[in-house]
């Protein structure tokens, strides 16, 4: 008998693939050059030239024998010292390579972070604009996402409202940091405060609530954006991370969950990431690519452009009327959908070959997220025609 | 607050990892040819050439930016197809790319398996002698492994006790033919017998039992063996398999789930496979060994060497007055322990520096299990000991 549980999930459509089906159609009968698809949240520059080099030494220095045998449980011992060094070098922060755990991605690292530190029938909290991925993820741990709605008129945190939600049935805090789908970016303040707060909750339900902070876009922050190491100012945090979007390797699947060495059961946390590999169906992340960011690290794609596109629509959307919290980082941002009628808006827009996905999914239903990791000739030409919109 | 059902799984320690890690003190005490280490089951031959001579050519005619992208849901359509080509080929089964979906090797394609044909609360059964890793594969699915006893003559299945084990408590059936850590490969008519058992309690008990087959030793199989491909026996199969064996690559996590094109619900089950995915913090296969996959198909390593070792050890182990099951493939075979007492043997062979794996784990404790993806010299020179065992 089929498990229908899963069945039922596959009703709910995810809305950001229909849309990009739409454009490939779209794309097919008017010409790619005339599609203004914003919809999917994948790197729109190649790797660094230094990831190639790296696969090309492997092949002529390597043993091809051993290269591709098992790791030990956490991944290899050379990779994730380097991961530490680089995190402490442009950080300040104390991990070694026994803090760092190597996942198949950011899916695999938040899976190991909220298993590790809820039980089944606990909930996590999280906050509006929020990825909408997050409540799968938290239902695979068992666990319920609760989430606070969105300050509507900054995308950021909603302290007073955040303290009311922080009670005994929350055993984790998840946070995203530059954000998906806003781009926002928490600055040192905010991060201060929410720590503060975790730590004075903790104290008072006699628990530990760890915060889980979700970083794949860490390294795609834009020039003043003031955008803090979280877990310098949260002892028990986990890190989780991708190379996805900094190296443009999205179907690779390798990233890692770091745990704050100065957060309660730092190593024993770590050993047990090991035991929930075992149940989940983790195994270890692709040892090549572990290989490759021995060798690399700390190097990023040429994320630039994502600054230059975020730059171009933000002008020139605000020039037309709209409102929107301009982007610290990522290659999201999240205007307000202008006038009164969203069907109306969405028709539109599609009129126009402009695809954007509305915010609902994102818990965020006034505004609408645009994925500018797109070449920049697309985003210049489709600036016009964002002007028809409002 | 952190999970203690992890914890608690940290307290049963893996004896096959303390034992290799005993090996490798040893080694370092008393050099690396002194030591003949039989626990780990690791390939000890290099991947075909042909893998990193696909990795070249993409390197050299891929494009940097493309190539590393998000596949789809499943994976890459080319590799899918080739794969199922690949099986139709030798098979003359009739798969088509739909029924495969790519994974990160073994434990993810019976993590995906298990979840999809069973819910939480039900019951797994398998047969010793038996993986000691199902047991958290099935705890990971919210399911309890229940084990047929091994018949202890042959370590074949016992179809008695099957048929009496076989009530409604059971959803699914999980088989490892060829198998660790016997070596044993059920023959035909096994497998025939075993089928129409499956559809005479599916019948009676008013429901499909699924089998789930995990065939990550499928390509090593000794001359004149009878080694049927499963899933042409029984339609409600699930087909598990790893790349790590067959093309020697562990470390890599690639491999794949294949549904029966006739098994009941097999489209849907595929579909299913992408919400388990997303709730089980799996989210595809690394692509770059799909890629190289559609390259190289159906190529392996040579595995030959199992095979001379296999017949070494046998030969000599059954001379010296051993009781072993001949294997018919993997890299595996268990002899009984000799006179009465096991712990005796065991420190014997520990002082003889052989280091074994014993059959506690496999729910097979009268016998040992030795791993022989070893060089053949370690072998050869290993026979001389086990005489002095016996």
């Amino acid at each position: 008998m089929i498990n229908r549980e899963y069945v039922k999930m596959l009703e709910n459509k995810d809305i950001i693939f229909e849309l990009a089906a739409f454009a490939n159609k779209r794309r097919a009968e008017v010409g790619p050059d005339n599609v203004f698809d914003f919809t999917l949240g994948s790197p729109s520059v190649p790797p660094p030239d230094a990831v190639h080099q790296a696969l090309r030494e492997l092949l002529d220095e390597g043993d091809p024998f051993t290269m591709h045998r098992y790791t030990s449980e956490g991944g290899l011992p050379e990779t994730r010292a380097k991961i530490a060094e680089d995190l402490n070098d442009r950080f300040g922060s104390s991990f070694s390579a026994g803090n760092i755990f190597m996942t198949c991605a950011a899916n695999a690292s938040l899976a190991h972070a909220m298993r590790a530190v809820t039980v089944p029938g606990d909930k996590i909290l999280a906050f509006a604009p929020v990825f909408s991925e997050y409540e799968f993820y938290a239902k695979g741990a068992g666990c319920e996402l609760v989430v606070v709605p969105a300050d509507t008129e900054n995308l950021g945190i909603d302290f007073d409202v955040t303290e009311r939600m922080l009670d005994s049935s929350i055993s984790a805090v998840l946070i995203n940091s530059p954000n998906n789908p806003s781009g926002l970016v928490y600055d040192t303040e905010t991060i201060k405060k929410l720590a503060e707060l975790l730590k004075q909750k903790s104290a008072e339900l006699g628990k530990t609530i760890y915060l889980i902070s979700d970083e794949p876009y860490r390294e795609i922050v834009f020039s003043g954006t003031d955008s803090p190491f979280i877990s310098n100012y949260y002892d028990n945090t986990i890190v989780c991370y991708s190379f996805s979007k900094s190296l443009s390797l999205p179907g690779e699947r390798i990233g890692y969950v770091a745990v704050n060495p100065k957060a309660e059961n730092a190593e024993l946390i770590v050993s047990m990431f090991g035991q929930i590999s075992r149940t989940s169906g983790h195994n270890g992340a692709p040892v090549i690519w572990q290989r490759v960011l021995a060798k690399v690290l700390p190097a990023t794609s040429d994320v630039s452009v994502y600054e230059k596109n975020a730059n171009l629509l933000y002008d020139a959307l605000t020039g037309y009327g709209f409102e929107c919290v301009k982007p610290g980082g990522t290659f999201y941002m999240m205007p307000k959908i202008p006038g009164g009628d969203k069907d109306a808006f969405f028709k539109k827009a599609l009129e126009n070959d402009i695809i954007l996905v509305p915010g609902d999914g994102f818990l965020c239903p006034d505004h609408f997220r645009l994925a500018y990791c797109v070449p920049t000739d697309i985003v210049e030409r489709s600036l016009e025609r964002f002007g028809r919109l409002i």
